[in-house]
Order: C-alpha cells, then sequence, then structure tokens
C-alpha cells in the first residue's frame, strides 16, 4: 500500500472505534460478560485453525533467525490458549468499574457532586510478539467500556489475524458494537506513526515491547502513552538480613526467569554481611550458570567472578547474568537504586523493621519489597487478575495495570438552581 | 545570554529541583506548614514592595499596548496579596496527602500489599501574566512533597522575581530544603523548551495559559503534560426546563465573567420550549451587551440575532458573544456537544429526571451539571482547596486539579522471604 492509503485507512479504523467507544461506555455488565463468554467459547472452537496460523509465523521466525527468546514468545500452543481462554473469563469474572461512584458529597452551595468512573474511550494497544496480548488487551478494553485497535508487531501477523477473525463474529453476535474491535492489517510500520498522532480519536496509546520500539513511540506520540517500561531492579541485602531467606530470594529474582522486567539486575550487599553471604551466594549463581560481575570488594570476597564496569550499573541484561556491589551503608544502597534503578521493583532484606521502613520509604520505584522476591510485582499475584503491563511512569498508572487503568473519571453535580 | 548558557542553567536548577525533592518527599506535614506559615507572614511584610515591583510591570504592560484583560490579570493590589495569604495557609489547613494509605490487602502468597500516596518529585509549572499562581502552585507543590519549577510569564517578570526573591529566605529559615523553589529568571523562551526536554529530571509539567502555548507544550514535550486546557462549555435547555432557573443560569454562565475557561460558549435550547423560552433571554442576553449568534430557527423566533456560523460551533469566544442553537431532540444536543466541546463542563436544565440521567450518562466531559451553571467548576466550589487548573485531559487528573493530582503511589510489600 502507498503511505497515503495507510494512512487514510487506519486513520477510518481510528474513527470507527471512535464511533464505537461511545456505545460501548453505555454496555451493562452482563452484555459485556456475554461477550467475553461468546470470545472465550470460540477460541477454543477454533484452536486448531489458530495453532495452524501460528506455525506459519513460527515457521517464518525461525528461518529469520529471530532470538530463541522471542520465538518462544511468539510460540502458541494447546496449553497457551487454554490460559488465554481462561484469561477472557477471568476479565469477565471482575467487578465491572464503569460507574462506581468514588467520591460523593455536599458542596455548601448546596449541589451534590459525585465523581464516577467512566471508560476512556479508545486504547490503541502497539505490541511485540506475544500473541496472548490481543486477546487479554481485548478483554481489558471491553470489560471496562473501551474501543480497542489493536497493532500487533509483524512476526505475529497471521496469528493476530486468526485470532481476531475467530473472535470477531463471535463478539457481535453477542451484542459488541460495530468497530469496537480494530485490527491493524498492515505490517508497515508507517501505521505506527499514523496512529499516535491521531490524538483526536485515540485516548491513551499503550507502548508493551523492547527498549527502543518504546523510547520511540514516546518521543513522537501526540497520545497520551502509558509504557511498559524497562526494569532494572536492585535486591539489597541489608546486615540484619537472614542468610537463608537472602539467599532464597537472591536466586529467585536473578534465576527464575532472567528475561522479564521484574528479574533482579544487581545484588547490593551490606559490606558487615558481604564475607558471609557473597560465598554462598556465588556459589549457588555459578551453579545455576549465571554469569556474576562482582565490584572489587566482591571480587577479593568471591576471586573467580569477572570485575564490573561502571556501565553494569545501567545494564538491563534480560539475561542470566547478575552485577554484584558491596556498599558501605543502606545510604548508600539507597543511593545507588535511585540513581540507577528504572523505578520498577526494588527490595531489601532485613530484619531490622527500621532500615525496612527507611529503606520502603525513601526508594522512588513503583513497587518496593520487603523480605520478598521483586518478581512478585505482578497483576495476578497482586489480585488484579490479568495485567495490560508495568508502568514505569508516574503519572496516571504506576506499576502493574490493571483495569482501573485504563479508565477515567467525570464529576456529576447534582444542582437546583446554583449559580455562580 | 547564550542559548547555551540557558541551557546549563536551567539543566542546572532542575538538577538542583530534582535532589531537593528526595528530601522535600520526607518532611513531616508540620514541617512543611511552618514553611507555608513563613511563606504567608513574609508575603505581608514585604507587600510593598511586591506592589511596587508589579507596577513596573503593569506600566510596561501598558506601554506595550497588552489587552485589558491580559492587564486586569497581571495587576496586583493590597487585596489580591490578601488573597494569595489566604491561600497559603488554606493549602497549609489541608490534610498532607503523603503517606496515605490508598489500599492494603493481604495476597494468597501471604504478603501484605499497600499502596500509598507518594509525592511526584519535580514539578515544572508554565504559566501566563496571572502572578498569584507563582505562590498559589508553590503553596501546593511544598504542601503535597513536591519541588517546583516557576516559570512564568515575561510580562510578570519583575513581579515573579519579587515574588519569589521574598519567600525564598523566609521559607529556608523555616527548614524548606535548599534547592526546593526554583526561579526560571530568563525571559527567553529558549528556557521554556529546554525544560521540556528534561524528562529525566522533571517529572511533570503544568501548562497554564493561552491555547497556543499549551498546544506548543503539549506538542513538544517529552516530559509528561498536565494542560489546562480550553472551555467550549455549552448549556442544555430540555423541554422540561423551569423557564425561570433557565433563564438564570444562561445568564450567570455567559455573563458573569465571560472570559473564563468554565464560561458558556454555546446554549443548546430544545424546540418545544424555544418559542418560550428564548424572547426572555435573548431580551436579558441584549440588555447585558451579549452579542447573540443564532441559527436559523433562533433567528426566526428572535430576528434581531445575528446569524451563526458552522464556525461558531467550534468558537471558545472567552468574550460577551453567545451562540444558540434550537435542537430537534436531547439527543441532538448531546451529539452536538460530543462533537464541538472541549470536554471542559457540560450543563443540563430539566425538570425530568431520565433526560438528565440520559444526559449525564451520555456527555463525554469532566465535569456535567444538571440545573447548575458551569461557572460552578472550580476548585473552591468543590472544595478542594485551591486549585492548580482545570484538566480537560483524561490521564491522570480529569476536571479541577488540586493537591491530590500532584502526587503518584507507590506499592509497598511485606514479605516473610516470598519467592514466585
Amino acid at each position: 500500500m502507498e503511505k497515503n492509503e495507510i494512512k487514510q485507512l487506519t486513520a477510518n479504523q481510528a474513527a470507527g472505534a471512535k464511533l464505537a467507544s461511545r456505545k460501548l461506555a453505555l454496555l451493562a455488565n452482563d452484555q459485556k460478560n456475554k461477550i467475553l463468554a461468546a470470545i472465550a467459547s470460540v477460541l477454543k472452537k477454533q484452536a486448531s485453525e489458530i495453532l495452524f496460523q501460528n506455525e506459519i509465523d513460527v515457521e517464518a521466525a525461525k528461518e529469520a533467525k529471530l532470538s530463541e527468546a522471542l520465538i518462544d514468545r511468539l510460540t502458541l500452543n494447546e496449553n497457551r490458549i487454554e490460559e488465554m481462554i481462561r484469561g477472557v473469563m477471568e476479565v469477565a469474572s471482575l467487578e465491572d468499574p464503569i460507574g462506581t461512584i468514588i467520591a460523593d458529597w455536599t458542596v455548601p452551595a448546596g449541589m451534590q457532586i459525585q465523581k464516577i468512573r467512566v471508560p476512556l474511550g479508545t486504547i490503541c494497544m502497539i505490541y511485540e510478539s506475544r500473541p496472548n496480548v490481543t486477546i487479554d488487551a481485548t478483554a481489558l478494553c471491553l470489560k471496562s467500556g473501551n474501543a480497542v485497535i489493536l497493532k500487533g508487531g509483524s512476526e505475529a501477523i497471521n496469528t493476530n489475524h486468526a485470532l481476531v477473525h475467530a473472535i470477531l463474529p463471535a463478539a457481535k453476535e453477542a451484542g459488541l458494537p460495530d468497530g469496537a474491535i480494530q485490527f491493524i492489517g498492515t505490517t508497515d510500520r508507517e501505521a505506527v506513526l499514523d496512529l499516535i498522532k491521531l490524538d483526536n480519536l485515540i485516548d491513551l496509546v499503550i507502548a508493551r515491547g523492547g527498549e527502543e520500539m518504546v523510547r520511540f513511540i514516546r518521543q513522537n506520540s501526540i497520545v497520551p502513552v502509558l509504557a511498559h517500561g524497562k526494569g532494572l531492579c536492585h535486591t539489597y541485602i541489608d546486615k540484619s538480613a537472614q542468610i537463608d531467606m537472602a539467599t532464597k530470594i537472591s536466586i529467585n529474582a536473578k534465576c527464575q526467569r532472567p528475561g522479564v522486567c521484574n528479574a533482579m539486575e544487581t545484588l547490593l550487599v551490606h559490606k558487615d554481611i558481604a564475607q558471609k553471604f557473597l560465598p554462598i551466594v556465588c556459589g549457588l549463581y555459578a551453579k545455576a550458570g549465571t554469569q556474576i560481575r562482582g565490584c572489587e570488594i566482591t571480587k577479593k570476597i568471591v576471586p573467580q567472578v569477572i570485575e564490573a564496569t561502571e556501565e553494569d550499573w545501567s545494564s538491563e541484561y534480560l539475561d542470566n547474568i547478575i552485577s554484584i556491589k558491596v556498599v558501605e551503608s543502606i545510604d548508600e544502597a539507597i543511593h545507588h537504586i535511585n540513581k540507577y534503578g528504572s523505578g520498577h521493583s526494588e527490595a531489601i532484606i532485613t530484619d531490622d523493621k527500621e532500615a525496612a521502613q527507611k529503606f520502603l520509604k525513601e526508594v522512588d520505584a513503583a513497587a518496593v519489597f520487603h523480605n520478598a522476591s521483586t518478581r512478585l510485582h505482578d497483576g495476578w499475584v497482586f489480585g488484579f487478575g490479568s495485567e495490560l503491563g508495568i508502568s514505569t511512569q508516574k503519572l496516571h498508572a504506576r506499576g502493574t495495570m490493571g483495569i482501573k487503568e485504563i479508565t477515567t473519571t467525570k464529576y456529576i453535580v447534582y444542582g437546583s438552581g446554583q449559580v455562580r
């Protein structure tokens, strides 16, 4: 397609979504749940066609020699389709956030004011590789009364196409307003640039993907963006930590799934516990095949480690690599985290309640943990049902983003003739 | 100053604010109130010096033939200084939002999770003419534990300079961390462009001024922006409205202060009440010197009105001008508002509860009023104390913005060794 054709098509789809959003905002919870049930049911029925299309994408990805990690994220199987279906049903079972009265008061002038929760309108989801996002995002947007525009990665185009074309007729039959789910079928990157300029039609762009993609969208979007940002997470082992707990959490936070945003990248260790703790934890890291890059003091205690450079403190490895630094004090640990961290998830391991309080208060991050693994920063673990990602920004949504984060509010004022 | 010098100076000031914000976040409410009291007290003492500097600005504005309205907003007098002082004390008396526990629950894994309110960090206020914003914004930022960077309009430079240099020493003596209030002393517009690119140092830009200035900041800022946007507000007179109430509110919403964002620009009138209502309200508008631009039907009923053009429906006059349209139905009124309105403040006047509910539900705006004037959309009226402006965007803050709107949240997780 020509650039102009793409622009026109994209704008038409966004306009269709905007129009549908007015109707979606008024749907009753029962109606929305009926649509979600229809989506879940048709995914089950059409699983084999979806898996067939997914194989085409996976074969192409293998031929293009894309990374193992990406191919893993791209690949569907019956289990993963089951998970999607469970996710849709889970979203259906959530309380309808729309119409909730958040505050209700009467002012001296005699008017009653209510602050109520309403949908944002039209949400554009821009994401990479994982096809489950197509279904997760659709379910969360519909439940919260928003229209959704789906722009997935080109590597998953056949799978995403199959998913959307499976659910669309079923959802429509169950009462979905026309145009409420828009699928951007072109793999041309131009379409992304077009979408993020449509601030009169799109209320929110959610960017979920690699650092480069997210930065590009942040810098070029006129539409407000919520970004699933990078996670450069730390665990600080205080001098009053229990060695067993510190070891278990340090291994879990790094090794359980190193490629995700809430995995730990840097371990900070108080100097008074380093001599005892580091040989134990480094031994276990070595067993787990983790590459260790340590500061000078770490290297003195465990000579086998590679020497860390300044660059290591600001690296999100997303890999089975850890950097370790011995610190003089809890203040140095907090300072290091606030300087190098990405404001995602940070943990302190200690039995000293005062030290814990200081850390929880002074560390500037979306989630701070006392005696628990940063890997637990997750919508499912927190009890929010599905999640749209984890926001490292401070405005509107911070930390794990669920259904409430794609709503806004509205003041409703009941008067009896008041003027100013 | 050279461009590079301005850039360096601006970046240094922002870095100073960032550093101070870490300390501000930890200040106790008593300490913050002590600082605010010191500010209030010194403003009283130095009123005459402030008024002297203000006269210099006002004289210059008159010589430059700036508009009457702007000169009015720029001018201080003893009353207005008293108002500023009352504002500071009012902010001091507000409950400290920082540290408030918004949610508190325990998850099946056994961890206790708290969502608590924390400051945003560093807030950059970019505004025009009204010098009271210098003090209002400073008070709200300090109370909420944020550092503030003040960039006022060049027309108010001497007044703002005098205000900041009055309060700074007093606030410091009362315990304000060094660097917590930064005043951009240059009137070079280059400084604005520099500020809105400092996303690693500034957490939020608040833009409060003319439409052009706000649009420039929105389109060029990498830092998230909250904008005090334009207000194209409507009042819809339903067929079941009481004529008296409809008249009183229609006159108030347009004429009480036509130059502000929550004033009405377009009056929509149901066809069944137009014959009776329009002659009365148009007579009163004529008395008030309001220019009336009506649709074809309005002109048939009240021949004296000027004929409205398509452009009128999307005009924020900010002046003593009104456009009037007769509509076939409440649906046409809602459609007109959702098409032309700016999502600010919208009102329906009716005794029909069903019609009211339909309007309140289907109109997409920050605040919708039943039987009250749009002029009442205001932080003071709503009981929030001071306000930072009225947001017409949907993310983070919608409608009148008070102290909570310049905070964010943080999850605090208490574990006992949990891993994933």
